[in-house]
């Protein structure tokens, strides 16, 4: 029932590159973490800090390939007001992921899987399906996770047991 | 020894003064701080929050009496960027408070001493006299703290003692 | 060319709605936070905090009329993990508000205005105009905001020089 | 099965006691708000803060009723470094709660459920009883929720259908 | 009267692994961050940030020698709900450190003692020696800390005088 | 009209420094980062943390070239509490400097340009100027920042058009 597979792996040429950030419109963080995502980055999250002089600044941290660096720091120089950005080498290790599909009341939903040395270690519903079936059939998001995980254990537990 | 006092009481007249800030230069926090104390405030805060589509922003914080509301009302809505701003109705119980010296190996310090239903409960060096000491005699400034500290409360023994 | 005003005025029956939670997945804050926009929040906000036993929570802040007190709670409690909800009564001062168009070229864009005592203190350009501008004509979304705001303050001298 | 009852209601009579601490060793804190629930604190957080000339303040937040005002001031003037606190009125809206018991792998454990208007809307593992086990059986702890969570619903689901 | 020493060094051969979480109940931390501190880890720490959809997240920081990467690894993804962790190297001065007793009036307390470069640059009560005897005999934390640091300047003065 | 410039370049020999604090008086914050600016730190910021035992500890981090680490570490075991420090490895992208003044209605004031290979992508008011100009003319500081950015822009734009 899986559609997509990749390996566990660690990879060794990642950057995390930060800037810090004491004198932007906060407004325009959403709109410049989508745009580093369009780029290629694997993470983009901010750190409140606290800067020189008392600033409540904000350090943005993009972690990504070493071979893009250039074009994040592009979308970064461009778009936020730093001087500067620093970066570090940094290792990432990945587990397998799968994306397996379960049968809930409301349809068929997705379940991303995470395996490491074969083992399934990890398993959570993917946000924005059960966001569009809370809308549509009004119920709590909560009650859509819980229904979606709660499938996916019987059905791994029927597939062991058969 | 004492040259200030001030008698333990609860008032019940203040305000909390709250400015969500989404759209602000950081920057300008702490000369924004600096001109609400300026103005009668007796407290200024920032906290670090998250706001709607994910903005990092900052809430401010202005605790005041309710008679200086629009003073501080009018620093907030000409230096900050906010369109509104909300407040509660607040009692501050505060300490009764004196300044008292002690002598050190650098001459005589203040510290601040706080009493609760008569007893001793608080006493703090004053972080500018400390830092002072510390610029000047190039010696680490938790040193100086430690020092005032240590010969306020052999002071006080020694009061008791006697 | 205004199409939109409300008037400065301090309202008096709102409150301000906190819940803890520490023991709910984070993915669901940014839906939660919209669902209380839709049901009539006049803001919702997040603050990292800690709870007991070290816990990193996060207090879920709604502001809202008191007379939607029970709309909110149905939210909070059908969506989010808490087992109680907290509310004091706050008064909100509200700036008077025009929608303003300014030319720029990129076409006319809209400038929230803000008036205290009839004095205009605040101007900003509107978020989802400037991203979406930014976006068309692949602009840096920090250069949208200046000629907005440019092309807003001259506008404003010629009125005034005219 | 049920062994407690509480029901829902709203208390008028709490507070919000608040101080904020820029002088204070952060090791004190955990002790301090183990003794703020020891003489009858509802809750008690921590909010990290930034306070005059950008210290990295931490404000210290106790619900509590209001008859509880003097106990609760005691143990902050006397742990903590503040000279004064404010508190403001509030509200609590409290689910009624139940614990209940349910059959795991690992013998009973315990759910405590949160019902609004008759309806249940929260349900969560106990904490401890959980990292027990997870400790004993050397299983993650994730793994231990996830059981009790599944359990509890489906005894819930027999009930209704027997 | 010391009872244990390490002399001052640098190690090069650490890890600074990192594990973003933005879907995982907070209350599992405090256990997690116990686990890893079981497993090795030098030090852990959590650091509230916001990843992307505006999530109020955690960033899970673990410092540990290179060697016991694996076992770390094997906590965080058995017990956390991540799919991938990232480490950097990292070098660790650490000061020479000694543990001495001072005799207060409560009895031998310890104090932890930071040499750098053969000059006492640190000194600090131990928390949970002290945390137990402000329990035992009803003082304030905050007093028992006080005593010690007293007692060991003194006792140090003395040692250098005689 | 330029007076100073510094090219675009990367830096590899960089460091980033971090220490945990969980036991120290904030209020020495500000004067520990102003001294490690005074011994040739880049950068100085402070992230808030939660360290074992829910302790709300802050983490100061310093960015320096690798060659002044010993006297970072000097100021950091002589200030603050920590019984060590750890260090990664760093390079530093950093854009070619410029100051230019504009003339403004309050006489000329410096803008800090950066460009990106060739291309200028900031301009930022120099905030320590501003301040002093609405201090001197009891002018809104965010005014300042316009009118300086707003002169800028003009003076630019005619620079081209010439």
């Amino acid at each position: 029932m899986s559609f997509n597979h990749r390996d566990e792996h660690v990879d060794d040429s990642m950057l995390l590159i930060q800037a810090n950030l004491d004198d932007m419109n906060p407004e325009w963080v959403s709109y410049i973490m989508d745009k580093l995502f369009e780029v290629g980055a694997n993470d983009v999250f901010v750190v409140p800090i606290i800067m020189k002089k008392g600033r409540p600044g904000i350090m943005l941290n993009v972690l990504v390939e070493d071979e893009r660096l250039s074009v994040v720091e592009e979308v970064i120089f461009s778009e936020t007001t730093t001087l500067g950005i620093r970066y570090m080498h940094a290792s990432c290790h990945r587990l397998a992921r799968e994306f397996e599909q379960v049968l809930t009341r409301w349809g068929p939903l997705t379940v991303k899987v995470g395996y490491h040395q074969g083992e399934m270690v990890q398993y959570a519903p993917e946000f924005k399906e059960c966001e569009q079936i809370a809308k549509e059939h009004k119920v709590p998001l909560k009650q859509v996770y819980e229904e979606v995980r709660m499938q996916f254990i019987q059905q791994k537990q029927k597939n062991v047991s058969s």
